[in-house]
């Protein structure tokens, strides 16, 4: 094998597979991104076996063939190339000559047909989004999950067709994030659920751009996500999704609209007095129109009040500060609306439209 | 005490006293920063006994008196306060209350009178320098001393002055830092070891203005740093310098002169096929007028040609790449001049006016 790149693609291409490479693997060939030149098109792969990306790079093929080449050693030598025409050549034991200006390097590759590429995935049934809309919904559900990796449900997300709409959801038991969006098609009815990691390895490829589509296709245990010049193939999660929605109903005793930044400022600041570790709730007094959060810990108190608009009872609530701060983060509202019955149910933040839905369990408290 | 002032200007004086808080400590009392507001003056103070700080800010005093707050919760609660005014009030218990805007804190405070204030320094014989220089020398020689603090020369800097002349040298045992630059004035001689700890907190702190002035008074041991509103004291180490002098000789049979740029490069990409934490040597062919450089690893191999004007015999010199890329970061020229006797003997890197000179003991290798 033998092409000429540029380095910007080359580069371009090595970080975009990268994000399938395992960190930690006893196959070494799976720490290795294949590349392919054939039939004019210069393909690099990379695979994970639960998640794989393929993308196409501009240049010129002089041999076709292929090599499978440690992935970081090649990442770190391309990014670190001068700027210019990246010659890259494969001798029949696989050693791979690094050519750029007056550098040269020779890594010791693989067979490339030792290299397990992406499964094939038949064409049909697509789903057209944005990469904007893609995007943005991953990165609004996407902290609800659980890092914890033995529950697949928690650590993964729930994509829902029907006709126009892709409902996501993310749970993780104490909290749930619910995004609705509408689609320019209508679709026959899709419900899957799709591992965190790969939706966090797409958000982070996907450039978001508005007028760009994203081409995704279901499949019984894998779904494909097609744009720009990339594949990313994973692995669905069997089973049956959580029945969420009953818990996402709508009554209330207390409703109360307030300004997102300063709640979260004020949020943000009642944990300055909590030790490293320290888990302690905050305290949300709503009394007339006045919010007012307050903490007590070993080190001394706050107390600070935030103007809301309240409709029905007054109420005292605990919770955790990171599980408000989370959403208040993704939401692009400068007013928000929390919904809650009492101190003992979970409070809901969403809008009028039902376009979100976010519900947070509280925690216990004495005074 | 009870006192008025705007978060920034109280933010700046927090920032700049914490530098001398210690990280770990079992006196409580030198975690804290203490506020002092006395005949119309607001002064913060920070001390962990080998070097201390302390600070000035412009605010109103409404009640004379000072206390003692935790450096860490301080710090981190002004940061986050809405820009505008603070009050800090102090009742009897020292339990201060922090209030801006609709926020208040209340923290545990301590005595004052317990903390242990700066060193007096009487200020005699002192020597003026703008705060631009003092930085630079300081980023330009701190890098040459070791982490292993067991070693107190080898983790501090001596600074040398006679008549017009200030001289700053660090070493680690294997690489010599040695700058000169001119004052403005003559002083009389002095000859300090001032602890690198002490240095690195200074240049952090430093605007690096060339038209502001930083005073350094000297005493038998201590050393005072005054500019702006703050004053650095810090305890001097004792003993006698190494005698570095007689190891920057004159003498080479191989001078070359490089682009810095090209060097910096080529030895970055040299470093790229080594896995962590493995150390080897890089090689570094001198041969007519072109340098080349090599690795040979486990990975792979990396070659590469660099142009160089040389004077004298041809040279194979072996070195630990880190050690060079240190010294080209902080210098400010385009072209730089090597200078080395053998393979076995230290390189030297200097320019023409002796303003500058690096030390650097070569490895040994084997083909």
């Amino acid at each position: 094998m033998k092409i000429i790149c540029s380095k910007t693609n080359l580069t371009n291409g090595v970080n975009i597979v990268s994000k399938a490479v395992p960190s930690k693997t006893s196959l070494s060939i799976l720490q290795c991104i294949l590349i392919n030149a054939e039939k004019g098109v210069i393909t690099l792969t990379a695979n994970d076996t639960e998640l794989g990306i393929e993308t196409t790079i501009e240049g010129t093929i002089e041999e076709e063939g292929n090599v499978a080449l440690d992935a970081k050693f090649l990442s770190e030598i391309v990014r670190k190339l001068p700027d210019n025409q990246v010659e890259i050549e494969v001798d029949q034991n696989y050693i791979t000559k690094i050519k750029c200006e007056k550098t040269f390097f020779n890594l010791i590759g693989k067979d490339g047909e030792d290299f397990t590429g992406l499964p094939k995935i038949s064409k049909t049934d697509s789903v057209v989004i944005s990469e904007l809309s893609l995007k943005d919904v991953i990165k609004q559900t996407i902290f609800c999950l659980s890092d914890n990796n033995s529950n697949h449900m928690m650590s993964s997300e729930l994509f829902e067709i029907s006709k126009d709409v892709l409902k996501v959801v993310a749970l993780d038991g104490y909290r749930i994030a619910y995004r609705k969006i509408n689609l320019k098609n209508s679709y026959p009815d899709v419900k899957v659920i799709i591992p965190g990691k790969t939706l966090n390895e797409i958000s982070r490829i996907l450039s978001g751009e508005e007028n760009k589509e994203v081409e995704i296709f279901f499949e019984k245990n894998h779904v494909l996500f097609e744009f720009d010049n990339t594949k990313i193939v994973s692995r669905l999660v069997e089973g049956q999704y959580f029945n969420y929605e009953q818990m996402l109903n709508n009554d209330y005793e207390t409703k109360f609209e307030i300004n997102k930044r300063e709640l979260y400022d004020s949020i943000d600041r009642s944990t300055l007095l909590l030790r490293e570790g320290e888990i302690k709730p905050i305290i949300m007094d709503i009394k007339d129109n006045e919010l007012n959060i307050s903490i007590k810990t070993m080190v001394g108190e706050m107390k600070e009040d935030v103007s809301v608009v309240k409709t029905g009872k007054d109420l005292t609530i605990a919770f955790r500060p990171k599980f408000i701060l989370d959403v208040l983060r993704v939401l692009e509202e400068d007013q928000i609306k929390v919904y809650t019955i009492n101190a003992k149910s979970p409070y809901i933040i969403k809008d009028d439209e039902g376009s979100y839905i976010y519900f947070i369990l509280p925690v216990n408290f004495v005074r």
